[in-house]
């Protein structure tokens, strides 16, 4: 029996998950059952210089026309962004072939439609590529950690911006110049606001926490705080807190009788003893907590052609694998997708969650009294006030709440701000 | 549809999977299709006065009477030890039963018998539960991580020692001292042999290397050594030198040609900036290696009710969803045991390793000159060579090596040994 592959896009992943099907020796024995039946891409001329040297019978611009292919058992989409993405994947889904995608980008905005047309036309979509590069996380989520009750699932899922922060904090050094120098050396983009904003981190946690709570989310409820407002001078108080400073995506179920979950992503004041703190560079790793497991975490490269291409070769491997035993039309049910509602996300303001938050002030006395009988009129507890030092003429002030709800805190910033003798507010961060 | 579950053993691991099974809400929905129906023990007193109140009709002593009924689908083996486990999952299989079981020790020395004949009987046999408690490690390298030529597979897999070493550092302590506090916290067993002398981790390692490099493993193979003779003067000399002590478990192809592996377990240097250093207390890690995937880590409680039984219920799961949609007797390629050979284990002396060495020795001129020479003399090239202080009338000295062959080193050792200068060698750690 032999699986027939469609391949769409032959950039770093389609081009890495070829290397894999077409060196079979040495991985799992099924793979020699898996063809490239066909290879398309949008420059007939570019997928002819590929260094696979592929058969020029492959290839191909016509991407409907393999999406269509009768011969065709699986679709691997590797071309990304939404469109024609999306149009592609409904069009195979219409036309019965199961679907591999790494696009976090289309699954978190239009998982809704996909997965209905998907479970309607009896056909599954993997997308452990979406998230983590080859981490295994999505399937341990639908399978292994499913038989627990989920409380959160919470990680480091974006390289590039981790990759900026362990190097501000290594090297004291800037946001501005760390990234142009991340950009020289190719881990950002020209254009890094789909990192650096947490745009991408919140594609990905959005589909965790659909995976992890059996809820679809809609990606304009993900509260979304990028890294380009943390300084230095934050990562250097921070470390001497006992913090660093990580990019995390969290999804935590705030009320599991309601069903209503907290999905963010925002610059973190990580404890040092967390295993999520030593994870550094363009590692990524996701946190899961459940009962009765507690926590496990899962580490590896969150990109790059071999480990994304790793995981879509598993998706492939599986679904041919349970076809292979069952052929019927009936899906199995770990493997295909069985919620259909939307969960409810609570607002940021009903977070309750530790902040951290430097304000200048002038220097005068009773400050530190002001403040602090500013967060006591909204119900702010302190854990401390600390003045760290001077900026020319004005106070440094370091305060670090206790859990608080968001939306008092905030309040409570609002009035500080009145204040004759408050300067500013350079930094306000979260605490895990 | 109703899976109907035979359970032996109302212990730890046989109460925690009890426990997550009655209690199905908030669970994958599939639970609810399985149904605890017999549950044995040696002691029917025992049973019926366990805080979960089972009903009476469900409870037995007849174990026997368990593998064999005909109404029961899946047998899962809580019990522990070697007999009658062994024995009662063979009867179970021969009887039509999937197995679900967390019994490293027989599977590390009776998994030929076992699955040959599970594969003869057309029945699965799953075992997560038997490395890294909660950690899901075994499905992914049966699956995701199978589509990689695999290199490596190592980890922290003993929570017992793992505690006892974070503590012998943290707290500068001797490991008979932290030993005896760990019995009495309930950390470490009234005979801690299984634990301390790093037979649990090698019943391990050898379902992992069996399950990485798809050959089986004779465990008299596995080359074991214990933490016993770890010294704190080690442990804080390999601090200085960027090193916590951990004990390993690793399994490395050596030769992939010829499927030539190094299966062992022993007290190793990891470098502070290695993932596995900082995994902590009882916590396990296992880290994987391969192409194209690069290294991936999971991380997780090793041990107790919870974390294990969530294994074991995630094995009931997996194959009570694989027999809902493929009643058939075919067995799906990905969760059955596809290898029957044995892999060839290359012996402890063909090792290619750095080591970490401590002499003590008179305190003359010349005494590192002659210990340069001895290395020199059979091919062991020397990274550094400290004179680290004294004990007493003697000198301490530490050295640490290149990548040598371990044989040379022993003989470089063994000529060291007669030197008049050198009074002993007390300690002999690799390095990661």
């Amino acid at each position: 029996m032999t699986f027939k592959i469609g391949l769409l896009g032959l950039g770093t992943v389609g081009g890495g998950t070829a290397e894999i099907l077409l060196s079979p020796q040495g991985r799992n024995p099924l793979l020699r059952e898996i063809e490239i039946y066909r290879v398309g891409g949008r420059s007939l001329e570019r997928l002819q210089n590929h260094p696979l040297a592929l058969s020029a019978a492959l290839l191909t611009t016509d991407l409907e026309g393999i999406v269509t292919d009768p011969e065709i058992d699986i679709v691997v989409e590797a071309i990304g962004g939404i469109e024609p993405a999306r149009s592609l994947l409904l069009k195979a889904i219409a036309h019965g072939k199961h679907i591999v995608t790494a696009n976090k980008a289309v699954i978190a905005r239009y998982g809704d439609e996909i997965f209905t047309a998907a479970n309607q036309a009896g056909v599954y979509v993997a997308l452990e590529a979406s998230v983590g590069g080859g981490i295994p996380v999505i399937q341990p989520l639908k399978q292994a950690l499913s038989v627990n009750r989920l409380s959160a699932v919470m990680g480091i899922v974006n390289g590039t911006t981790n990759y900026i922060l362990t190097r501000m904090q290594a090297e004291k050094g800037k946001f501005a110049d760390i990234l142009a120098d991340a950009q020289k050396l190719g881990y950002a983009e020209a254009d890094p606001s789909t990192d650096v904003d947490g745009l991408d981190a919140a594609d990905k946690i959005a589909i965790l926490a659909s995976l992890a709570f059996g809820g679809r989310i809609k990606l304009a409820d993900v509260y979304c705080e990028g890294i380009s407002q943390v300084d230095a001078a934050d990562i250097a108080y921070a470390e001497k807190l006992g913090f660093n400073i990580k990019l995390l995506a969290i999804a935590q179920s705030c009320d599991p009788e309601a069903n209503i979950l907290s999905v963010r992503v925002h610059p973190t004041l990580v404890p040092h003893t967390h295993p999520l703190a030593s994870v550094s560079g363009v590692y990524n790793a996701i946190l899961i907590e459940g009962e009765p497991i507690g926590q496990v975490m899962f580490y590896g490269r969150g990109a790059g052609a071999g480990p994304t291409a790793s995981a879509v070769v598993a998706d492939i491997l599986n679904i041919a694998a349970t076809l292979k035993t069952q052929p019927a039309p009936a899906l199995h049910p770990l493997l295909s997708c069985s919620h259909q509602h939307y969960s409810a996300i609570a607002p940021i303001a009903d977070l309750v969650t530790r902040f951290y938050t430097r304000f200048l002030t002038q220097d005068l006395p009773g400050v530190i009294g002001k403040l602090g009988t500013c967060f006591g009129n909204h119900n702010v507890s302190i854990e401390s006030i600390v003045q760290t030092g001077f900026q020319g003429e004005l106070s440094e002030i370091v305060v670090v709440t206790h859990d608080v709800r968001e939306g008092n805190f905030r309040q409570a910033l609002d009035e500080i701000r009145t204040l004759n003798s408050v300067d500013s507010i350079p930094s306000v961060l979260r605490v895990l």
